[in-house]
């Protein structure tokens, strides 16, 4: 089955100078994605005449959709309306409907219109006006030898809604869309090539309308499943039938799919459990406690932390023992081990967490260099601890301890035996 | 003078499908026009032979330099190596000093390497090896006919550091670039209509070749003056006489220039006067004792932070009466006064910090609604309270408080007498 190809085309100077950030075209892809659409490219160009001519030509021979974004306002650097009516050699002309609209819309708030106002219910003859609610630049359709257009404003909220309520249901009714279903399966604790190597067996095996991507971020590595075909449901479960597959192997670095995180799949073990935990942080330095605290709802199993930045702090609130700190220096196991044990205590937790480290780009020696870091997690029953060797850079430093410490908790939360 | 030309080149699936948002292509967007180079398009294609093939053609027809990001993992379906070979028409080879850079990396985070991973050190053989002392996958430059293409991994600091080690001078190199000054002056504290209606006469008095943006940002704006000519000296010094010249009116917003953080800038001041900070964080969940740490050599300023998100923390660890919890409740200017002094005291510190309110989504009430926070500072002089009234947003609300109390930290320092 051949897929439709689509082209998105964002237009606007303050894009290319990164003034603005582009977070339109990111949209229209999830969308278009979502309903079977291959995006074959996206292209952003400046408020120029013939960088603009020159995306519609190229994107015209690649898609069979092509949706544009920005270039609509009222003032003189707005060329899209204009370039369209030159490409598809059109005129433009009044559409009294548009104008009327866009009367309506100034005076329901209250505002004044210019005449420059008046002139963008003035559109290419040949288009179909598509009603912007939202705004005064009103939504373009163009058909042309199997090729569909869509012109909307660059003014997110007002393109979402056109793309909502007119481009998605047309596109279904002008093409026959293949279905496409995309699962995401979220790990943590192993790298990419590590992963990859465990799993090859299985990623040969897939069908051939399941492709396998591996997404890696800080930490983390996703693995991003998408079946194509004609039937939603069947996808689903051909894509939920190879992941079934593949977890007995990987299932202990699986803690989600889709929009999961680390720090909410944490929380919601917690709560299952009626469980509770507290941070002792030194090197991460608030992150961990910020990391849980980001999630809703994370009062419920969240006690609070400590920062103990220096030694003494580490004595008085949290009972670590000065001989600990003076044999074996802050960065080392015993010490971790005190702290979680000390901050689990202070808070009546169930679960304690400790780092110390050395997170850059100061303070390294040569037995413990920039990098090192010691982390912890105490129950009732067990304590675990964990070296790391990390880089050279602090804010990542202290970003992958806390990874490295969520999920050392999410192990001892699974491991407790209550 | 002809500008130079410049076109981004983002490579994934995952950026089509709208699974992660490019703001790579963003950032090089911003640092090419600081230089002087115009970008004339930004591509975004899929892991797609063809695809890929046909925007390094175009883009060599259009563009002086072409920065390529992404596609280069170790796995399968990362292409773009392989394909700038077959583009470039040259085999791919070892290059004994990526391999060794790359087993390196791996050494020195104590991590084993697998055979994809040497293979990263294979490159296209005519190509100028970049290290990437961040991660696994070099930067790789070509130069054909005048074109220079560089391609760096997608992950975002790996491809930072590329380009501010190694592109942006490389290209100052190459190409006669023309003489461009910026200047950023950062604020805190003050709206962006608010700055620009106090600052309009100096705004109108600017010279023709100096420009003004106004670049907000979380609790920020920054004002970034940009001056164009023939000499670098001049120019900068141009900048420093208009910026002399609207000091006086803006001052106490004035909490830095250019690279500057307000982190950095409080860190500053606290070393300048060998004053030391302890924070107290409910609401703000360890994010303000975050931002102060992920400055190297913060522990000469702060001495350490406690997360008591539930009441019965906030009167066992820093002496917060449970009188007055009971008759104002946890969000109160009574509670975060007491927050704060305890705080100090514990940690034996010269400012204390405390934050406490409704980060929401739940929890708020009609009285105190989503939103309500409570910030204060205590220093041996006085303390300083203040009641933000933010927004529905659980991160956003985290931020603005951290940037609110840190803004009242900094107001502090610069105040007290001693």
């Amino acid at each position: 089955m051949n897929q439709v190809r689509a082209e998105i085309i964002a237009i606007g100077d303050e894009l290319l100078y990164g003034h603005i950030i582009d977070t339109n075209s990111h949209w229209i892809s999830q969308e278009l994605s979502q309903v079977g659409v291959r995006v074959v490219r996206r292209t952003t160009v400046g408020d120029n005449r013939l960088d603009i001519l020159s995306a519609f030509k190229e994107a015209e021979y690649r898609a069979d959709i092509i949706l544009i974004t920005g270039g609509l306002g009222p003032t003189n650097d707005d060329l899209t309306k204009p370039l369209l009516a030159e490409y598809f050699n059109t005129e433009i002309v009044e559409f009294p409907e548009a104008v009327e609209a866009i009367t309506a819309f100034f005076k329901s708030r209250g505002r004044e219109m210019t005449p420059l106002n008046t002139l963008q219910g003035h559109l290419p003859k040949i288009c179909k006006y598509v009603p912007n609610e939202l705004g005064t630049a009103p939504g373009m359709w163009f058909e042309r030898n199997k090729t569909c257009w869509m012109s909307m404003p660059g003014v997110p909220h007002e393109m979402k809604k056109l793309m909502l309520d007119f481009v998605l249901p047309k596109l279904g009714e002008v093409f026959s869309l293949p279905v496409i279903s995309h699962k995401m399966i979220k790990t943590v604790g192993i790298g990419e090539s590590w992963l990859s190597d465990l799993i090859k067996d299985w990623e040969l095996g897939l069908p051939k309308h399941i492709k396998l991507a591996y997404l890696p971020s800080l930490g983390h590595v996703k693995l991003r499943l998408t079946a194509f075909g004609h039937n939603k449901k069947e996808l689903e479960r051909e894509i939920d039938l190879e992941i079934e597959k593949v977890f007995p192997t990987i299932s202990k670095y699986v803690y989600g799919y889709d929009s999961d995180t680390l720090e909410q799949s944490i929380g919601k073990l917690l709560k299952e459990r009626k469980k509770r935990v507290a941070v002792a942080e030194s090197c991460s330095g608030g992150y961990v406690a910020h990391q849980i605290t980001s999630i809703p709802g994370s009062s419920e199993y969240f006690d609070g932390g400590v920062i103990p930045y220096h030694n003494q702090f580490k004595e008085k609130i949290i009972e670590v023992n000065s001989e600990t700190l003076k044999n074996h220096g802050a960065v080392s196991e015993e010490t971790v081990t005190e702290m979680a044990r000390g901050v689990k205590k202070l808070f009546s937790s169930d679960f304690g967490l400790a780092s110390s480290g050395v997170a850059g780009p100061d303070g390294g020696s040569k037995d413990k260099p920039v990098g090192t870091i010691w982390i912890a997690c105490a129950t009732d029953e067990f304590i675990k601890t964990k070296k790391l060797q990390l880089t050279q850079d602090r804010i990542l430093n202290i970003r992958l301890t806390s990874v490295a410490l969520l999920n050392l908790l999410r192990i001892c939360i699974l491991e407790s035996s209550k």
